[in-house]
């Protein structure tokens, strides 16, 4: 299995691709959020990621404490059984994926299947914050993988930024809100002017927080990621037991008011900051790893303040890169899959293929790049548009709308230029706002504006487009 | 080479550790902008790189046009020539690092690299654009990587996110501000009021726009990276011939300023989004992709709206992630260097070390974590601090400021909190906002003042976390 780097590098040898691989076989252990989805995204997205992996994946047992439901989410053709250990270890599986949550049984699950030479793969925060030191150096020991991406920010690929997108730099911080209920409990505290309780109850109500959520509320959920996140970014091991730990429980919403009138919000934010002897900023001197989880003030026009309700946003700052930072969904089902099973593509690109060719070029193998994926004409695409439509007379507002739905262009909206934008005794300006219309519709009815006599000049569009998110 | 999956899956056997292995040797081709940051980096962070990579990485031969510039950059170990073929095939190297820019000769020195058996790393957005279909065949061809994170985003890992992180997902669209120039043109036009030349001019002034922009401007840059993100995103060959680009020339501030009375911004956006027949937004059946950079309206209160100045943001829709956001410098020396090193040591891991432990599971190898790196405790960390003291007078904000000064607490800011935020007839609230000082030092003070006679009640303080970025 070892190669002599010199060889290799001189005289690359291609081999035969990956598509002529056997599947990678996955072990389950738990079918409930986290295993239901992956198995589903898996189901639903197939073909797809055997053509990002170069080998199909395939979940072949499942261990469930329940095996009636278990059989109603992963059908007939996937083994079934009550024993954990028996997934683990399983002659049949490459890589267990341990879903089940907690963390006293889930560690002696994870070193069960280290020991018998299984990749694991898991999203449970716990076991690796508390347990991960233990866990990872089995693994070393075994030669596997453990991967973990979505235990940090679920569907956010936090974990490789910064373990393999950001290995240039030296990390100064990082700094985040990495849990989604928190922060959605302190967007409703700012937004609706409600207390803690009262937000807890809406979070709670909604799905948002767990009818027990303490390891929410108290910020060892973040704890736990914020963890994670300074052992791969300083080269530490995992010091859970030493965070500095509080949760949003206190938090009066006067506060949250007061820091408003200041120019700030409040933020549960996990920081793991690097100090250094004379630095600067630490007078006394310390030396070593801020890591603390916190309700804090930042300012009301950072990009952080901007991540509202469920959300998660993490920032690394580096020496080399500056500032990056990272958006997405805190929690959810697929979400959390979404990680999982990009975890499980790299353990399938682990083996097999020509080693330079385990991360395609364009992120698919070669045979599920899809030659006849054409790029649509400019006339054929629909987004919204906004159109202005300089007007000799203001009161042609209407007619322009008028005008504009008879040529097929679904008008959203139709007003006029505020005039304190215009220079004084200028032409007046109709904004129109459409529905989403082929530009195609836009560019003709655009064109023959020109030629209307109540139209001043130059119709002005361009597109609107109303991203997610 | 290629190994038996099988075998290897069911008995890993564990081999000898990355750092027996000999350093990865690049040659590199110019030593501009991009060379001499990557060059700058490497020696910086020469001894945290090689724990990451498992092995050092060095730099052996550079060409240059003016070797008396470059040994100014590199020193004298580095053999230093005029010829780039000569490093693209120079015996001594393994991965060639491309930083001269431009398409023609940089397309003959690549593939004669690639021919040769070198691993390729370039930051080349319009070299890979326009011939990159033809350089990733010849690469997989010849077993080797070409590695391009630079060459989209710099700083900003959306290459690795999309081709690893988010491989699970169906990616219905990616859209994104991946023009550092045009950003910061359009940020100066909105929020100063000028228009498009006087906002260029100024760009020029601070070094954000080149002499000649027209790349930048008419957003043939953007093209470029919209053709890379969407050949990741759906499977597809680069098609930058199709794009249709429009830049920011014939943009008035007029639109500027009406975009934002309708409650939008424009932004210059790539967008590449997956039509498929029958998803009912293209009425008219079209199944394609939409690739495109053009102005766009976007609603002033979404995310992106928010990326200012010369930075980045890219937005991913997969069907299971949701939504995901990457942000950061668009452009810079350092940055891009940040990108080159990056893929430099996805290099590195692909050989010689045992497969699963070729990414190490917390971002270093073994050898390389600081087991002495220890959590500094509460009273050690410095930051600002948001204190809210209740007094029974309001007259008293002055005395409450003088105080806390007395306790060596640096009061940056004190005043009351305005009375609407308050019950009527309630307590007066002295807000203050401190300087960077120990919490130690906050934790006595606001001690003492519990049992000062001014103060009404309990004092509460939160930490205020000035983030850059």
């Amino acid at each position: 299995m070892f190669r002599d780097p010199v060889q290799s590098l001189e005289a690359p040898s291609f081999q035969p691709t990956a598509e002529a691989l056997r599947p990678l076989r996955v072990g389950m252990i738990g079918i409930g959020t986290v295993g239901a989805g992956t198995f589903r995204v898996l189901a639903r997205n197939q073909a797809l990621i055997a053509g990002r992996a170069g080998r199909g994946i395939e979940v072949v047992v499942v261990a469930a404490r329940n095996l009636a439901r278990a059989v109603s989410v992963v059908g007939k053709d996937v083994a079934l059984t009550n024993d954990p250990l028996q997934v683990a270890t399983h002659p049949d599986v490459d890589v267990l994926v341990e879903a089940a949550g907690g963390t006293g049984p889930a560690r002696e699950w994870v070193l069960a299947a280290i020991r018998a030479g299984k990749h694991v793969v898991t999203a449970n925060k716990a076991l690796l914050a508390e347990h991960g030191n233990e866990i990872f150096a089995a693994a070393r020991q075994h030669g596997v993988a453990v991967a973990y991406e979505g235990a940090v920010a679920v569907s956010i690929p936090i974990v490789k930024a910064l373990r393999e997108g950001l290995t240039a730099n030296r990390i100064e911080w990082v700094a985040g809100i990495i849990n989604g209920t928190t922060n959605f409990i302190l967007s409703k505290m700012r937004d609706e002017g409600v207390g803690f309780a009262q937000a807890l109850a809406q979070a709670q109500a909604l799905g948002y927080a767990e009818a027990d959520p303490t390891f929410d509320i108290e910020g060892i959920d973040a704890a736990h990621k914020i963890t994670l996140l300074a052992a791969n970014a300083f080269g530490m091991p995992l010091r859970f037991a030493d965070a500095q730990v509080e949760g949003i429980t206190a938090l009066q919403g006067l506060d949250v008011v007061c820091a408003e009138q200041l120019g700030f919000r409040i933020k549960l934010l996990g920081v793991a900051r690097r100090r250094e002897h004379g630095d600067g900023v630490n007078g006394d001197g310390a030396d070593g790893v801020e890591l603390r989880v916190q309700p804090a003030l930042i300012p009301a026009t950072h990009l952080l303040a901007h991540v509202n309700g469920s959300m998660n946003g993490i920032m690394v700052k580096g020496d080399a890169s500056g500032v990056t930072m990272y958006y997405g969904a805190g929690a959810g089902s697929e979400q959390t899959a979404s990680a999982v099973i990009a975890d499980l593509v790299d353990v399938a690109r682990l083996h097999g293929t020509h080693a330079a060719q385990r991360v395609p070029h364009l992120g698919f193998h070669a045979p599920a790049i899809h030659d006849h994926l054409a790029v649509l004409p400019r006339a054929a695409v629909h987004t919204r548009h906004y159109l202005r439509v300089p007007v000799h007379q203001a009161q042609q507002v209407e007619a322009v709308g008028a005008w504009l739905a008879a040529q097929h262009v679904p008008v959203a909206k139709v007003q006029l230029a505020c005039a304190q934008h215009l220079p004084a005794g200028g032409t007046p300006q109709v904004l129109v706002l459409t529905d989403a219309v082929a530009q195609a519709t836009v560019d003709l009815a655009v064109h023959a504006l020109g030629a209307h006599p109540a139209v001043a000049g130059p119709v002005v569009s361009l597109r609107v487009e109303m991203l997610e998110g």
